[in-house]
């Protein structure tokens, strides 16, 4: 019987070339998991995920699916998991929930809300525990103008300004659901982990990632919070900040209608 | 003019022999300090940490004194901990902050209070964003007996039960100020990340691994909470659990008296 698995996946993405399968010989998320089933009931499945994050990007709650005839065996979600893992290791992917859901299920298209998080550390020292999992910064950033820069783009609104010039979306429109920034303390002598998470149903490609260069051009008084406003009206790539590096940003969460 | 430096160490000790120096050709982490500092000012400086870490086991807040004539140059902490980071670059090594002290100051035996933490995550699949920095169980602990079981390690004992046999402590006597458990939710789906946090002056051979190791089997249920108070009295190696691996353990904090 044919049945519709959804999967939720942690993966460090830092030696990958994002989730999807390339042609350049760099191993991809997907390519891993697909070899992964294959080694475990021998059959070549296609699996699909929520969002096709980029090379280096990292994974904390990524949603895939995929259909498998299994015969009339039994199979649970915490043995699929535990089998496919099995093949997975030693790679630094792991399926951490798989459970059967309705053939109407899409892991993409049925996305009600994607949480992305972009973490920053700023001191003069590298932060060696997390090196590959954030932007280091030398210098400690203005959180609060950060705050102040992010409500101008809460909102429906055409984001081309932070829009990657190879996105493949048909409208620059799009809703920004949630935009939170919060400030913790990194270590005892003052420096910053900055987080800032962003909820849409979904996004313009590096549009996390320009968002994030974009306001820590603020956080750095290089440019204000207004201007950040003027940036997104420009509705034009030039005028905002850098691609944030990749090793920042992470798929958090993915909420579906059903 | 001759200065004694204290500094604030953070490593990721899984590829290193531990904090001292060996003569089997695995890099240390004092030598790779010691290797920095001369290719910072040309001098052979011999550096002396607080706790003589492991192999595996990792730093967030360890601490070494040395002593530098840097003739009449002047010198801050900030500008020595940045060419000391420039030349440990890229190793998972780094100087986070860098003062001068009192001669008198020394990094073990003027220490008045240490910080390890023991990190545990249980749950089906390896927790692979922390997978050389926790102890990874397949099911979860019972926290509720563990904690019980370690109020009977609180205070001055002969920890001989808790003791590797290569310890080179004159007593086994020990003053454990501090053991607290904490839990919290790991993922989405019931993983439960584990603390075992240890505070005293000073600390025998592989006291904290050994301890944790004791707590794991009552949180397994294997023991119960009243059997560590039996152990502990045995005074007896055997009579406790084993050695909990390396990669779970941390130094976080070291308090001095000056």
């Amino acid at each position: 019987m044919m049945n519709r698995w959804k999967i939720t996946i942690e993966y460090d993405g830092t030696d990958y070339c994002g989730w999807q399968r390339q042609n350049d010989g760099v191993p991809s998320i997907q390519q891993s998991i697909e070899t992964a089933i294959h080694k475990f009931c021998g059959q070549d499945i296609t699996v699909t995920a929520a969002g096709r994050t980029d090379a280096g990007v990292h994974a904390y709650g990524q949603i895939a699916h995929f259909d498998l005839d299994y015969g009339d065996r039994d199979l649970n979600g915490f043995d699929l998991a535990k089998a496919i893992n099995a093949h997975l290791r030693p790679q630094p992917i792991a399926i951490i929930h798989a459970t059967i859901v309705d053939d109407e299920f899409h892991a993409r298209f049925t996305a009600k809300n994607k949480l992305y998080r972009y973490r920053i550390v700023t001191r003069s020292a590298p932060p060696i525990h997390d090196i590959n999992h954030v932007w280091h910064m030398k210098y400690a950033l203005d959180v609060d103008a950060m705050k102040q820069a992010a409500r101008h783009l809460l909102g429906h609104h055409d984001f081309s300004s932070f829009r990657d010039s190879q996105c493949q979306a048909k409208s620059p429109m799009r809703t920004l659901d949630h935009i939170h920034i919060t400030e913790k303390q990194y270590d005892r002598f003052g420096g910053q982990e900055i987080w800032i998470e962003l909820e849409a149903q979904s996004f313009l490609h590096h549009q996390c990632r320009n968002i994030a260069g974009t306001l820590v051009d603020v956080g750095k008084e290089k440019t204000t919070p207004d201007d950040v406003k003027m940036i997104l009206e420009a509705k034009d790539r030039t005028k905002a900040g850098m691609t944030a590096p990749a090793s920042g940003l992470s798929i958090v969460h993915i909420d579906y209608t059903s």
